[in-house]
Formats: C-alpha cells, sequence, structure tokens
C-alpha cells in the first residue's frame, strides 16, 4: 500500500471509531484517561525497554546529545506523562458548552455548541512524550489522533500507542481513536498534510523547518506553532528594578523556548540610567550582546564586549544566552521595530504609565502582550488552561496557548416547529 | 512590477493604514461606515455609468444571462448596500470584547481580548456588492481590506472603491484601509494567496471551483466557504405536514443557493405512507427527482417520472429543481449516508422525537442541524448576525454564517506588578 491509502485508511478507521468520543459522555472520557495514566505506569518497563532502542539505535546514528536528551524516557518521565493525563482527566469537558443561545423572532431556538474536530493529525519530532501528552488532550476533547512522530523515536511511539490503546480496551472508547502513523518513509508526513477530508486538521509540532514544510505543503486545515521572536520594551516610565528582573527572566531562565526573548529595547529617555544596570545584569548571567551603535558605546565604557548588530541579528530566535539591545525614541518607534522583526508571539513592555502600556497594546498585533510581567507566561500551564497542545502563532482559530477548548469547533443547532422561510 | 510586488505593496500600505481602525473608536468606525452609505447614495449615478460599461463589454463577450443579472446594478441595489452598510454600522463594536478574564494565583491578570486580523483579502466573482458588503464588514471589524473581485466587472469595482475612499477621508480611518487588487491578470489572484506574512487572511467566495482553487493554492490561511449538498431525513416519527413544508421550502425556495437541501432521505418505517405526500409535492413545484429502486418504484406506481440514481447524484450540488430521493432504515443509517456524500453545511431532520433529534445532533458532522426547520436558516441575516462575509465551510475559526466576529482574533493581555517565572 503507498503512503496515502495508509493515511487513508488509518483516518478512516479512526473516523468510525471517532464516534465513540463524539457520543461520549465527559465522565467517560475522564475514565479513559484516567485507564491511561494506570496502564502506562503499569507498562512502565516495557516502555523503557523500548525507549533504550531507540536511544541505542540514536547514539549509533550519532544523534546529538541535546537530541538524545529529547528521546529519553525515564521512570520519572514516564510518571510525568501519567499525572499529565490525569490532569487532562480532571479539566472540565470542553464539550457540548453552549457558547451562544438566542431565540429568534420566529420561534427558532438557537445554539452555538462546541464539538470535536474529528480526526486530528500530529507531526512532531523526537520527543515522546508528545505522543502521550497530544493523545490524551485530543481525547479529552473528542477527537481520533493521527500521530506522526519521528522515526527515531519509532519502537518508544509504537509502545507507547500500543499501551494507550491497552487502556482504551477497558473502557467504552474504541482503542481504534489512536493511531499510529508509521514513521518509516516521509512519504507517510506528505500524504497527512494532503488527506483533505479525511483529517479534519495538522498540528506540527518541532523545529521551525518542520513547521514552515507543514504550512507550506499541507491541504488540510494546519495550526502554525512555534517560532518567538519576543521583546522586552523598557519604557521611559520604567521602574527599573521590575525591567531587570523582568528582562533577565525572559531572556535567562530557559532560553531554548520560544517565549524567551531575544531583544532588548529601551526608551532612549531612560537609557543613559538603565542600561548600566541591563548590560551588567546580562554580563552577570553570561549572556552574549549583539547591540546597536548607542549600545555598544555604552558597553564599551561599562569594558562589556558586545558585537555589532546585523540586521539579520534582530530577527533571529537565538534559543541560546545571547541577546539584541537597542535604543528606541517612544512606543511608537518600540512597535514600528517589533511589527519589522517580531513573529507575533510575546511582547513585554515594563511601564508604570497606564497611558504608555494602553498604546503599546493598542498597537501590538501578537499572541500576547505582558504588562510588568516576564515573556515566560505565554504558556497553557501557566495561564491556567491545565494543558496545552502547542502554541498557536496563527491568528485563524485559535492565538497563543491552545489548551482543550482549541481543539474544539461549534456547530449551529437550529430546533423549530415546522418554521420555513418566507 | 510584478504582480506579487502589487500585492506586497497594496499589503503594505493597507496593513499600516490598518492602525487608524486598530486604534479607533468603535464610534470611529460607526461614522465611517455612515459616510460610505451616504456617499454611495450621492454618487449613484456614477457607479450606474460605471456598471453599464461592464454591462457592455459583458454583453459583448457573450456573459450568460445569469451572470449578467449578477453583475447588473441598479439605484435599488445601490440602495441596498447603503442600507446593509448602515445596518453593519449600528451592530454592537466586536472590537476589545473581553472573552475571557481571571486572576491568577501569582497575581498576573489574564484577559483575552478581540482584535482585528489585520490585513484580510476578498477573492470574488462577478457580484459587485461584495465590494462593499466585504469592505464594511471588514472595517467595522477593524480590518484593511484587500478586495480582488472579478475582472468583469472591474470598471464598476474601481467606482465602489473609489467613492468609499473618498467616504473615507471625512473620518479619522484612513482611506488607504480599502485597496483594490488589480483584476487585470490571473497572477495578482495567486500573489495574494502567497503573500504570507503580509495578508492574515484570505477568503474566497463564488464557485465552487474558485473556492477549491483558493483552499488548494493558499500558503496565506484561508476560510473556505460554499459548497451545500444539504440533506432533509424524515424519521419515522415525523410530523408529516411539518415534514413536507420543511421539504418543500429546503428545496424550492431558492434552489441555487448552498443552504438549499439536494436530498430528501426517508426512514423505511413511514416511505410507504410519507412518500406518496412527498413525491406528489416534489412533482407539483416541478423538481426532477434521481431515486433509489424502491422509491422509483413509488413514484412509477404514483406515475411520476424519475430518473435512477447513480452514485455521483448523491453527491451533487445541483442548485436547480433536482432532488435525490432514498430509504434509510434509522437515524444511523441516515447519518451514514450523510457522512459519505454530504459537504459538512446543513442537515435537517423531521421528527417529532426528542430522542432521535438528539441522537441525529450528536452523530452529525456540520455547520448546522436543523431540528424541524428549513435547511434555509443557516444564514447570517436569518441567524440574526445582521451581516454576513460568507459560511464557513471548514471547522478551523469559524463554522457556519460568518458575521463581524468571526472577522476577529484575540490577543492575551496579562498585566502584572513585575511577576517573574521561578
Amino acid at each position: 500500500m503507498d503512503a496515502d491509502s495508509v493515511v487513508a485508511t488509518l483516518a478512516t478507521t479512526a473516523r468510525v471509531a471517532a464516534r465513540t468520543l463524539s457520543s461520549s459522555l465527559g465522565s467517560d472520557r475522564k475514565m479513559a484517561l484516567f485507564s491511561i495514566a494506570d496502564e502506562m505506569e503499569k507498562q512502565s518497563s516495557l516502555i523503557l525497554i523500548a525507549n533504550s532502542k531507540d536511544m541505542e539505535r540514536g547514539r549509533a546514528v550519532g544523534l546529538s546529545p541535546q537530541l538524545l536528551d529529547r528521546l529519553l524516557l525515564t521512570p520519572e518521565r514516564i510518571s510525568g506523562m501519567a499525572v499529565g493525563a490525569r490532569n487532562v482527566a480532571n479539566l472540565p469537558d470542553p464539550l457540548r458548552v453552549i457558547v451562544r443561545e438566542s431565540v429568534l423572532p420566529n420561534g427558532l431556538h438557537l445554539r452555538q455548541m462546541t464539538v470535536p474536530f474529528g480526526v486530528v493529525g500530529m507531526v512532531y519530532e523526537a520527543r515522546p512524550n508528545v505522543t502521550v501528552d497530544a493523545a490524551v488532550i485530543l481525547l479529552m476533547s473528542g477527537n481520533a489522533a493521527l500521530l506522526r512522530g519521528s522515526s527515531s523515536a519509532a519502537s518508544t511511539n509504537a509502545v507507547l500507542v500500543a499501551v494507550m490503546r491497552e487502556a482504551l480496551e477497558r473502557t467504552v472508547i474504541s482503542p481504534e481513536v489512536i493511531q499510529l502513523v508509521p514513521s518509516d518513509n516521509r512519504e507517510t508526513v506528505n500524504a497527512l498534510l494532503h488527506a483533505r477530508g479525511k483529517v479534519d486538521l495538522v498540528i506540527p509540532r518541532g523545529s521551525a523547518e518542520l513547521i514552515q514544510m507543514v504550512v507550506d505543503e499541507a491541504t488540510v486545515p494546519t495550526i502554525e506553532t512555534g517560532a518567538g521572536v519576543c521583546h522586552v520594551y523598557v519604557d521611559e516610565f520604567a521602574d527599573f528594578a521590575k525591567a531587570i528582573s523582568i528582562l533577565i527572566n525572559s531572556k535567562v531562565q530557559r532560553p531554548s523556548v520560544c517565549n524567551a526573548a531575544e531583544t532588548l529595547l529601551v526608551n532612549s529617555a531612560i537609557a543613559e540610567k538603565f542600561l548600566p544596570m541591563a548590560l551588567n545584569a546580562l554580563k552577570e548571567e553570561g549572556v552574549v550582546l549583539h547591540c546597536d551603535e548607542k549600545v555598544q558605546s555604552v558597553a564599551h565604557e561599562l569594558g562589556i564586549s558586545s558585537s555589532p548588530i546585523g540586521e539579520a541579528n534582530w530577527s533571529t530566535e537565538y534559543g541560546t544566552l545571547e541577546m539584541n539591545v537597542g535604543i528606541v525614541d517612544s512606543v511608537e518607534k518600540a512597535i514600528d521595530h517589533i511589527a519589522k522583526y517580531g513573529t507575533g508571539h510575546t511582547e513585554a513592555i515594563v511601564t508604570e504609565s497606564q497611558a504608555a502600556a494602553e498604546r503599546f497594546i493598542t498597537l501590538s498585533d501578537c499572541a500576547a502582550v505582558m504588562v510588568n510581567a516576564s515573556t515566560r507566561f505565554t504558556d497553557g500551564e501557566q495561564m491556567g488552561f491545565g494543558a496545552e497542545i502547542g502554541i498557536s502563532n496563527q491568528k485563524l482559530h485559535a492565538r497563543g496557548p491552545m489548551g482543550l477548548e482549541a481543539m474544539t469547533t461549534t456547530t449551529w443547532i437550529v430546533t423549530g416547529t415546522g418554521q420555513i422561510r418566507s
């Protein structure tokens, strides 16, 4: 069978099975997730054996230590997945929520109700925990899951899916709602991206290249996730202590993730006072600096080494302890800079001026604006969603962290007594 | 300049101008729409002259009477557009609505707020009223509009856009928020569909071919609109009088539109009694029948001519007075049929059984379910939205009729007092 047929068959099987989800109660899905969590813990050693095969193969083909770390499962990481599943199980049921309701003049009763998408594909890279995290979020939101992980995690993913399906055998949910898409060739990704009408949505998670490929290729609806060139703008009316603490936390706390900051913009009115504090603080944390001309001369006076900034730096997501620093003359100029180089993820302003904050909010075009808070708060857990299937970097459907609710669509239920249009 | 550069320039100009929208008050946008409505009426004769040029050219190239009718503007149609603009102006402001709000344990104040997309492209066919209808909905929802109409309506569209821009000169909204994309070559459509990062969303309106092309080609996010193979299922527990009235209204009242019904499915338990009534009623309205074998034999006994149904008929959107008729054994079998041949637009059930209605709702996978009501009610005006930019036939972002709200996205506003992540 060619890849298109493989994916079509999996999708069709999944869609039929998904009826056991769309007609289930929230309590049924909750039970299913608890069953998955229990089974994961019970089968922990089986999972670790499969994982050690992937690790061995990974070492043999020379995967980087970073990739190997992502691939690795430990007893702690497995119980982390089980805890995650139980947390999702305890969230409010996202289905059959009446979003809007009205009675029309002709007596028709109109309700807009949340329902599952149906069949959702995930295309992701090394981390095998995505296999479980995604499956439980999709199941809880009533969707069948087509999981296309990395070939480097093939053995682990196969066992994780087998364990989850086994757990579903004891529930009213069909095990066929979880399908593993073979990762032995690239063609299955392509087939998934073109299974229009069979797959309702594909979500990519992984590198910028993977996401770009999915967005470029897919004819199935997709949600772009990921890239974050986030800015911290320190306003003329900033509290400096807050500014330093937010700056350092945004850059340093976990530089590899998308909500870490890449660029510091400082209002010219306070540059002279604030920059020495900021540059020293960044230096202390070992941050490599790329500075515009004025900032470079300040750094030079302080004896802090920095490199001149190039156009490309401003739009680079370093993911490491590197940072761009520039001076701007106003909130508007900060926004101009961000509009030019940002990715619409998270932008922070540090200011005590309500007017400046309002102006920054109004002119920003991004998933999240932070006023006097770290950029690192753009996160489903932190925002209290209880779970996150990714951070949407697009404006259609969902923007920012996506929880259970983002995995639903709606249907209009119109109830009448024989009404017709005149 | 090549088409890509033309579109890029228009999009960039529009995005800068869109700041006058995103920072405007609802009352500013309301004024702008009133100004547009007034100017349309004032410049009515200028618009009619331009339209007569398009009509002349249309006749010369042999456009069908149907297309010519769509192209035609009359004083009544122009005031219809003006009235439409005033209606939209009077709708509640869809921007800066707080959709969700919470205070997190760490004191962060979280708000999810509606904001405009930014720059929205429309690709549409003959009807010049879309130029105005779309522009006013987009403006009211804070978006700049890139309008790519049909070359057959080029003169009319040029004047309509000029009139709207002139009207904006008297307001705080920049006239540059409305941009006409040249329709003198197909390349501009292509450029619009690939202007990723420059255009936030493209909405196609028109034929199934146009919509399919946009969905297949676009790398910019799009919303699929349109195709409707809608079903009326008459259940075992149907009230026959309601069923006949809903059937005829769904099929006959305006067969050319997407929410008209194409297929009647009758429960086998009532087929013997109900079918003669239904077939006679459809015959009286001049509906051409395509019937499954059992229905054909009933029709034959009644002396009503019908043709045998082919597989392709079941999935055809006739748009004319033709209808498929089949027998199914249960709600589940009706849903199986609909899942196989439907387009997920609107499905109706006629039944007095609450259980059957609930089952039909739960298993349906479509934008709107009608319980004892005509399929023709899937419509923004009818549902009380006050305006409609199209009917979404996809599950992502918006499903069913799209009003002002569907033309917004959201942003998270997180306000703190210096919070950082630990």
